[in-house]
């Protein structure tokens, strides 16, 4: 394991290299990730009971610490190793092989084979896909080794809601079972274990998850576990109120259109950084082969908004949308392993006048979608007509559902309005709908709100979706920072976390102004870690602090490349710690740089610990230190004042 | 007013100037600040009534709204100049001409002279000052025209608290009423006044603040305004919880010596970006001399930490400090005008040891000096047993009291614990006997603090101190994030805004790594600043939202430029902006880069608006879109289909 600093980490301008050039880059950067990423980490897995399975996870080794002696015989304390949560994949494991036209391992293939309750189609069932693939000039793009879709045997389900209705605790469940508990149980020593009580808002938080626990959840609706039977390749991870908070980030070939190595590329660099899902927004040509070659290389659930590519094949036009189309892209995307479609069923043609007062009308691009087609056809939203449909073809591939807030607010102005509200009890209404077919459900949630008022949000989706998971974008606590809307929403996204919403969509610090580069996913996805781990420490979830404790020791000791490499982004503290004490020698100075040599307050505290030190270990009477001193005791105060100064208070001693 | 961004909010790289050079590069920056360094903005003053005062801001001034034809014979709509809260000072006046070597103009000297109960000293009385000044080796470091100091006559008290007290208005208090209340009653548009009820947790709020409110609150020591009666360039402000949030920026020439010139250059540019006060926290050679020049061309209140410059005077020997040097220290600083002193007065013995026991002990630099002190003397701090004639000092200049927590947790685990909690009674104490002084205090808190124990901190703080107010570092809600501290403390210090702490200091990147360059200061401060107006838009502060509500008014009608102005940061706004969209027509452009010109959620948005509008207008009935509408009213529909596709769904309309 390296201690260096790994260039993985950092983003490589590729200014002026050409479209083949940079498409190698690519490729070659996917490809060369798994020798550690991350300094001084390891890949370790951790095996089930249940199930044949083993959980990845990353454990970041720390150095020893300086007891005594500087110089001649120094004593040392073991530091243990700190497993941490990964989202990374294979891609950050030494022992596998990446090849981005193979993609990755089918980790779940043998779970779901073993269920026996799916069946290998001959080849894809929507006109669109269809198409496609008649289409020769299309064979350079297409991913070369794409599997036959797989599909529900006739008046099967498939839902991981369904089998933990019937009981079944599933690979899935148990892996995440383990996976939650973070490998807690491996850190022996019990003061990394210190932890605050939490204030959790009435979830219920687990000393130990069980799979038990995670099958209880998902057959209740209250977690969700996005899977398509046709994706995988996916860890398994869940969505719900009492499991870890998790982080959604958003990739996407909008406007610039970029290759297909370098949308995979995208894809790869948010799971590094910590995103649990990844949502495929590309409008943009080529939105089928591409999302085919994101799936296959994706270790994490991937989201999309149907709509939108429904509206590339009509062309743009809002209007001549139909239900046929949605429906058959549905059906294409469901083939190709999709875990879960954003649907905006809940705007409803009544609801759309009630977005004209607004300040900032409705924002939500599906949502708009639909309400220019309810407008301009005066029917109802064709999603919500065919919601049952919907269910059915969800139910033959597990793929869940988000149901999206097409009338969320843009602005504070718009917060918790009459059309906000009135979307929100329908999502309600077809949360309950879609648990009729056993599909897994999960409800969007805003967008622009005052921190006065998030709490409301948390509260009534919990009461009109029946604790179905909420996942929210932000919420922004104000309009007037645009450049810092990764800020301006980590604040709201912290707080809602803590409430209770399961899943906190990123916000870029290119919010309203442009396309976020890759530098800018980074930002947004550490800012959002920052949130969803605040809010587990506020909930108050089991092992949640340990890391705290594990960087906050480090800290203390001086022990910089610990430090460094138990954060979120070892590569930025390195590069600022850096600027100020470049030298190597820094890495182990007993100060640090905004005190300077000659006075540090660390310092000083390890002169104060060892002197009450001391004390304790009964050397000297403890009665003079006692809390009911009085400070009269002058010879007791001198003679105190002589040991101390005696017992050199400017070098290190043992706190033993 | 250029609509052009000025390089003046832009950071120039000085790498490899001599140090002459960038001296005078410094020099240049601060004095040709002033011709608008925000873009679209300009200088506004309005006029006191009780007192010939006239108090500055800042009003940024927006395109009109095109409301039909965006061809021929456009209509447009006015859209007014939106007044904002202006920290900057004379720097961003185009009438005041600036030369750091004469100083700011001096605002409040007819103020302090009117109540005629100073007196102008011969000269500086401290032994250091004095020594200083016998120094000729320092002539070309020292300031040229410095004023001879100003002390209390004989038996008279000079503090805001007293004249509050006795039911004098001052034209300070004045100043502020005016300054708070943000010139909102300028805003003629309704529809920009609309606000949410805001949740204050017991803050007194007020409609329209009143020279008297002010004066109220100074009294009952719920609010304070640093206003050293030496410091006559500054422009008057307060901290308290029933006003506007503030942010505080840290200075000071660290380990990295800097040149006078840039550490003015530093104080100017916190102001340009938002800090209401700045702390100079110098401790590196000609401490007394840059303070100088920092407070003669400071337009805000600055703060230090006296103990940092005893340290200095004793060698950086903690046990040889006494309170004779202190003494001294505190007089030196008082007649060169520093407004607020950090002191550790709770910093007692028998606390001391309660910290050994923690993850990471003292890490306060002011706190564990007193430590240390306490330590190796076995002596109660010096600060706490002298307490009484630091009053006397303060009462002489109105230099208000920051009582330091020294004590803070530094990590989460050590949070809301003994030590801590122990201090924060003692400061409550300290509180009352500054009171018998007439002296002002806030009081300084954490630090690190996990969400759910924020409010413990607040909420302990307004019983044992009486409502003073609250002054806090962050608080930080987690430590995993090393390089980006200012978002792990910005949703904290959000959260204690929003429970009434009434001041924020800023936390930059390099916290816990390096120094801060400017780029780190502006980032610090922008977080901070989002973080202040989050919090005053949960209280519910009347017309906090006005700029919100204008920002996302020219966001929806995409006037880019404007959207840009309103902002905190334009000239980061239009930078991440013109990277997708970089020619000129991308900044009229009715649509945005998200979505791209083919489809926009906004200009949808406006379709419905004016589809709804038409409705609204009686054209035709409304009755078929009422929320009793029944989806089989087929005819009806098919008419409000055929009617909003002929009006052209497509372009836009009049929304009169």
């Amino acid at each position: 394991m390296s201690n260096q600093v790994n260039s993985n980490l950092k983003t490589s301008s590729r200014k002026g290299l050409s479209r083949k050039a940079s498409r190698r880059a690519a490729q070659d950067y996917i490809q060369n990730l798994n020798n550690e990423s991350y300094p001084n980490s390891e890949k370790i897995f951790i095996k089930g009971e249940l199930h044949p399975i083993k959980v990845a996870m990353r454990q970041i080794h720390q150095a020893d610490t300086l007891l005594a002696g500087s110089g001649e015989q120094p004593v040392f304390e073991k530091n243990e190793a700190i497993p941490v949560y990964d989202t990374s994949g294979p891609y950050t494991d030494p022992k596998t092989k990446i090849d981005v036209h193979a993609g990755l391992p089918k980790l779940r293939q043998s779970w779901i084979a073993a269920r026996d309750d799916v069946e290998t189609l001959e080849g894809v069932t929507s006109n669109f896909a269809k198409a496609r693939l008649a289409n020769d000039s299309l064979d350079d793009l297409r991913f070369a080794n794409r599997p036959k879709p797989l599909r529900a045997k006739k008046g099967q389900c498939v839902t991981q809601m369904h089998y933990a209705r019937r009981g079944i605790i599933t690979p899935e469940m148990e892996y995440i079972a383990i996976r939650e508990n973070m490998g807690r149980d491996r850190v022996k020593c019990e003061a990394l274990h210190f932890q605050h009580a939490g204030h959790s808002f009435g979830a219920n938080l687990q000393e130990k998850i069980t799979p038990e626990f995670v099958r209880q959840e998902v057959a209740r609706g209250r977690a969700i576990i996005p899977s398509n039977i046709n994706h995988p390749e996916l860890e398994p991870m869940i969505i719900g109120r009492n499991f870890l908070v998790k982080v959604n980030s958003n990739i996407g070939n909008s406007s610039v259109s970029s290759s297909i190595e370098e949308e995979v590329e995208k894809l790869v660099w948010s799971t590094l950084w910590g995103g649990d899902t990844v949502m495929d927004l590309s409008t943009g040509r080529n939105i089928h082969e591409t999302r085919e070659w994101i799936l296959r290389n994706s270790p994490v659930p991937i989201g999309t908004v149907p709509i939108y590519q429904a509206l590339e094949k009509v062309k743009g036009v809002a209007e001549d949308l139909s239900w046929d189309v949605f429906r058959d892209t549905l059906i294409e995307q469901a083939e190709q392993g999709v875990d879960y479609f954003t649907i905006h069923a809940g705007v409803l043609l009544r609801f759309v006048p009630m977005t004209a007062k607004r300040v900032t009308g409705i924002v939500s691009r599906g949502g708009s979608i639909f309400a220019k087609w309810c407008l301009s056809h005066h029917k109802e939203n064709f999603a919500y007509e065919y919601f049952r449909e919907i269910c059915e073809i969800c139910q033959l591939y597990d793929v869940s559902l988000s149901l999206g807030d097409g009338l969320r607010p843009g602005s504070v102005a718009d917060a918790n309005d009459q059309a906000q509200f009135a979307e929100l009890e329908v999502l309600g209404e077809l949360t309950k709908v879609a648990w009729e077919y056993d599909v897994q459900v999960i409800i969007e949630g805003p967008g622009h709100v005052p921190m006065q008022m998030i709490k409301e949000n948390m509260d009534k989706q919990l009461d009109d979706c029946f604790e179905a998971p909420f996942y929210t974008l932000g919420p922004l606590t104000t309009d007037i920072a645009p450049g810092y809307d990764h800020i301006t929403s980590g604040i709201g996204a912290a707080q809602i976390g803590w409430y209770g919403c399961a899943m906190l969509c990123y916000v870029t610090p290119k919010e309203h102004l442009g396309l976020p580069n890759k530098d800018d996913v980074k930002v947004g996805l550490i800012t959002y870690k920052i949130a969803a781990h605040a809010a587990d420490l506020a909930k108050g979830h089991p092992g949640a602090q340990i890391r705290d404790n594990a960087l906050s020791k480090s800290r203390f000791e001086f022990r910089w490349e610990d430090q460094f490499n138990l954060g979120l982004d070892p590569v930025t503290a390195r590069e600022y710690h850096d600027e100020t004490l470049p030298q190597e020698s820094g890495k182990v100075a007993h100060f640090c740089s905004m005190c300077g040599p000659k006075f540090c307050s660390m310092k000083i505290t390890q002169d104060v610990r060892d002197f009450t030190a001391k004390l304790d270990s009964g050397e000297i009477s403890i009665k003079i230190l006692d809390e009911t001193i009085t400070m009269t005791a002058a010879e007791g105060m001198a003679l105190k004042a002589k040991e101390f100064n005696d017992s050199g208070a400017e070098i290190y001693q043992p706190v033993l």
